[in-house]
């Protein structure tokens, strides 16, 4: 047993009592007579006092910034120490002396730019802005989950290697098995839609794919999907279902890491459901009256997204209803006007953090959707053939997890929201 | 909005009330004046009477099995149907006719070949014994995080494609990454090391890929990995965290899936802690004893395995103290005997579900057993590197999923446990 104890727990309570501590050497001071260590832990910071006539003295001479170490101490309580408490060391026993000086720093207020950060990413998530980030990712995907799991979603597993290109096939990445080509999933879209054609409610957290080219704060090489597929349900149901996700993650995280968002300074706003919907066809109504050249079909682009989000004035809004033929082929058509989608996207600020819709539950038609997309049906017979066998109307979506995560903690760039990011220049670490 | 209720939401208390309902048609009887339709939903079934008188009886004729429809009915309480309560339909909406006959019985007994279920893979994961398997699956791995988070470890995702190979480099899928020849990690095991060392206590759930060329029934070439990885701990304590995990499962699919079970026909035994532990110098004698010709530093196969757990009496027991030489590099050995390791493997039965250890946290120790093992310690600097700074005493384990599905619902063979497992000859559906 290393420890009795986080540093989180050591409060005045324990004064007067004897507790080991673990963790690594964030900080020392030498006051003369006094050393003084803030030991840094999975759940903060404590001060721990060592003073010349302790026996931990004189192993504290070795000790540089970012050993390991155990403490026995003696718990005092202190109104001057930071937490109200500090730790009169008895012995200090290290497990690894760090090399100095250290690539990159811990405890400092040093910014390093984002290529030395991600090179010497395990010192860098050892930053106290770091560790809030991936403590809130934690408790983002848990609300997500929960959540789900209070409307009877199911968690599933998707495979990741496929034999075919699920929207087309460009972005993938190859991979060679058992001597047969097959491909990395950039999504679990198909599955999904079948696993919601068997059990009615799934959802799935699970890496994906895309070969992107291009460098940009948005895009990674390889991205955590979370997704959901629902039965008996059309886009608004799960537009709905995307505002609840999101509002309730929002309050998990205000509840749980008041922390975190303190040491990243970002505040979380406040949501009210619904969110803004703004149709495609308005949004182009709204660029152009901005001065933009943008005509039936086109992308609504960074620039473009920047004015409407300006317009809306809220964080997240949906951008809904765009052209059948820029959705991908299973996305269900507007009965009643054929050349729009039931289709969405989530925007957070001019970022899509999500994009989902009805799915068309029609062979024939889908069939005919891919036949205009120059894709021949015979290679999607593996999904096909299911609506032949009672496939429900079901709608769902895929939301990009590193995106949503500039949201929570006030990053720039996805890179930063993913402990060792994959991008085109980067395999390690 | 397609329902109002769930079908096990349809109590005796909404007696007289109207009600939508959508889902499956599971069975149909015609009983001269009266068709009796069980419809099937996420939640379970529930008795549809259509009389001849109602509106909905013309449309009945036109329902196959697994037609997927929309009944709008009046809640009846009947003690004689099955759950105490019935609906009469008022109407009946079809959204997709089933083709007849279908590939697979649904709602029959008849049970069919592996490969026929795994083919017709989407109607399989509709009988009830598969959903039961899917809504176990989804408790045992909310399970398993809530323990996690109850003990301060967070959720991570480490990169699935990687640049070098973990432990070796035998079956491995490459990866074509932007032109270069990447891979597909074999388990997350050097970055979950790696976040032990940043952020202390951390977890995955997420794929693995092994290019296994054998086709047991426990082993797939896509496998979804239970990872944990705890700083400041040793074997001990994360085979003692392994019992805490595996008896609250327990506990909780006890509690949540009755119904479940019952339908697989499956009990799960009662679990106390500690498990039993058998070094594996133990193991050794009693397989001698036994009549096996073994000698130290072999693997313990299934007919081995199957005679120890024989001996042990208990479904899970510990195989510990692995001789170091047939364990990976960052496997610690025992200080007072270097031949043995800090090593275990959680066995089910004669099914090793979990493997793990106190890892090695000197960087010397590390390269020279990487030496030992043929490996270059230079294609593992970027792991090795972050020794020299202050990485802790750490240990953890990875779990199967599948293969502790095995225990959970009495399948024998982990491709069942997974909706679209992947072996050498299946990249399809």
């Amino acid at each position: 047993m290393y420890k009795t104890h986080f540093t989180s727990e050591v409060t005045p309570e324990l004064d007067g009592k004897t507790v080991f501590l673990a963790g690594w050497i964030h900080t020392i001071r030498d006051l003369g007579g006094k050393k003084f260590i803030l030991l840094r832990d999975r759940s903060g910071l404590i001060q721990v006092v060592v003073s010349k006539d302790s026996a931990a003295y004189n192993s504290v001479s070795e000790l540089t910034l970012e050993s390991t170490v155990q403490v026995e101490g003696i718990v005092k309580s202190d109104k001057r120490a930071p937490s109200g408490v500090e730790v009169h060391a008895l012995s200090i026993k290290p497990f690894s002396i760090a090399k100095s000086p250290l690539p990159l720093e811990v405890s400092g207020k040093v910014e390093s730019d984002i290529e030395t950060r991600l090179k010497e990413r395990v010192l860098d998530l050892r930053r106290v802005e770091m560790t809030s980030v991936l403590n809130i990712s934690s408790e983002v995907i848990r609300s997500f989950r929960n959540t789900l799991y209070s409307k009877r979603f199911i968690e599933v597993f998707t495979p990741k290697i496929i034999a075919s290109a699920t929207e087309g096939g460009a972005q993938l990445f190859p991979v060679i098995y058992f001597g047969r080509e097959a491909f990395l999933a950039q999504s679990p879209q198909l599955y999904k839609e079948l696993l919601a054609g068997s059990v009615e409610r799934v959802f799935e957290i699970a890496p994906a794919w895309r070969a992107e080219e291009s460098d940009t704060p948005y895009h990674l090489s390889e991205f955590i999907s979370m997704d959901v597929e629902m039965a008996f349900a059309d886009y608004h149901d799960v537009m709905e279902l995307l505002e609840d996700l999101v509002t309730n993650m929002i309050d998990v995280v205000k509840t749980h890491c008041g922390k975190e968002l303190a040491e990243l300074k970002h505040e979380l706003p406040n949501i009210t459901k619904p969110f803004p919907k703004i149709s495609y066809s308005e949004a182009l109504e709204i660029l152009r009256g901005k001065g933009f050249t943008i005509k039936f079909g086109d992308d609504i682009g960074t620039p473009e997204a920047r004015i409407l989000a300006e317009e809306v004035g809220t964080p997240f809004y949906f951008l809904v209803e765009w052209p059948s033929f820029t959705r991908p082929f299973y996305t269900k058509s507007i009965d009643s006007n054929p050349d729009l989608s039931e289709s969405f996207d989530l925007m957070y600020k001019w970022i899509e953090i999500a994009s989902g819709s009805t799915r068309n539950h029609n062979r024939k038609v889908l069939e005919e959707n891919l036949r205009r997309k120059g894709l021949n049906p015979e290679n999607f017979e593996f999904f096909l053939r299911w609506f032949d066998y009672g496939m429900p109307p079901h709608a769902g979506f895929g939301m990009g997890f590193a995106r949503l995560m500039l949201f929570f903690t006030g990053l720039n760039n996805v890179k930063e929201a993913i402990p060792f990011p994959r991008d085109k220049k980067r395999l390690t670490p």
